[in-house]
């Protein structure tokens, strides 16, 4: 789709960033792919993380696609910027039956401070949607500041 | 606020279904209130639920808050019903920064099949707000159909 | 992306519906395309309903997007439904700067009650994104029940 | 709600930007209250901006709560700063049936750039809730920058 990274170590930042969550850890999350823009992260059942139908909790899916949308978002931000999520809405389509899952974040709009980002959760076995996103994203300047 | 309960067992419905969710036990929440139209869950920084700055991640509370809001659509649904997400937004207001968090969810409009529903995570300590939720529930008979 | 549409009248029934909303006219928006899951709907700047900067008032492509979504949800529908929307979530990327408008809306998935849609707004002359949407519609029988 | 006013003038700063938007005077709207974090909106049913069963548009109501919960950001910002909706979602719970409605716009939160509020949409007759809506508004500097 065209976007152009600002910062060259992108990748390193995405990950760098990907491994300090415990959150992810926990969860099982895989950080598989950073492109300028777009970031997949795949993820299997866990007993630990399940609803009362013994499915995969919803939540577990919705925070590991906030995850790729943020990363998205980072992937086109300045070298000393930090993202965080504003707000997102998601959409619950089908329960997060089966093993393994994915979840693909892209962003829509780049902006100097927010960035707008899709995103989907899949069952890798079938193909079929889980979860959709539309989120907002805020870039942080590291030193505490929003970039002016 | 004046809600009618058509489950005399309200209570024990959202306790019972709570009790099976084993993401609640993971992130170590307890639902604390349960009344027509509105319940409570209380929860507490986890070191393995953090995100990159050591915070508790925003994934937690909000997967904590959506419970609250689906457990106060539930108090209002018939005997027979589950209680499924179709969807929510969240705002993201402060980092889920402290030691103790209290999530609650509130009925703002029940309807036949759609319910929509209102939330928060604060912080108990301070009682600054950490995110605002607007969630959408939809009732589903056990026996797999949706109420006509 | 291969929707089956399950009513034959599909396109006759979106222009049908269409043509009744008075706030189409009034906004001078025009349902140029509908195909299965998919619609498109253009508009030019309106005097009458800018914003206090100027620029055409963005509840004006919201609502335009908005019914773009819905139509689209309706080509998948049975015939004898009707649609209505549930909630939508719509990010304001630009503003409406411009003479004219295309508005797209597309099923993400349809299911029997709920269909999932996303939608944006461009400014035909530059191609730049204006708004982005994610809406949740239903199916409504004409005979005031909704499908079981 | 004890939100402090930042600008000495909110009250005339919101009727004069209500003042310039061509949309609400085509819409019938009026600004009938603006006090710190809150503003309320008046309109009547208009029969060019109808939907396709003869109710008022919901894109109407849409417009006009979204105003109210911009003017209820602006009502806590800085004299130099406008307004600018970020993104919003929107619940429709009852069809915008009826001949008088009411627009309210809360703030939830107010940081130095970006402000949460909540809206609904009421049957003035009737006090039943119409539509909900949980807003993010963004604070821009007049000279176009964003604040710092």
């Amino acid at each position: 789709m065209g976007h152009e990274p600002r910062n060259p170590d992108y990748e390193a930042a995405a990950r760098e960033s990907f491994a300090r969550q415990s959150a992810m850890e926990a969860l099982g999350a895989n950080l598989v792919l950073v492109e300028p823009g777009r970031t997949v992260i795949e993820f299997v059942r866990n007993e630990r993380f399940l609803q009362q139908h013994g499915y995969m909790h919803a939540g577990a899916a919705t925070t590991i696609v906030d995850s790729a949308c943020g990363y998205a978002a980072l992937s086109l931000m300045k070298p000393d910027a930090e993202v965080v999520t504003v707000e997102f809405k998601v959409n619950f389509i089908r329960p997060c039956i089966g093993e393994k899952f994915r979840a693909e974040g892209r962003v829509v709009s780049s902006g100097r401070q927010l960035t707008v980002c899709e995103g989907e959760v899949t069952n890798m076995e079938t193909g079929k949607t889980i979860a959709r996103m539309q989120a907002t994203m805020m870039a942080i300047e590291t030193d505490g500041t929003s970039p002016g």
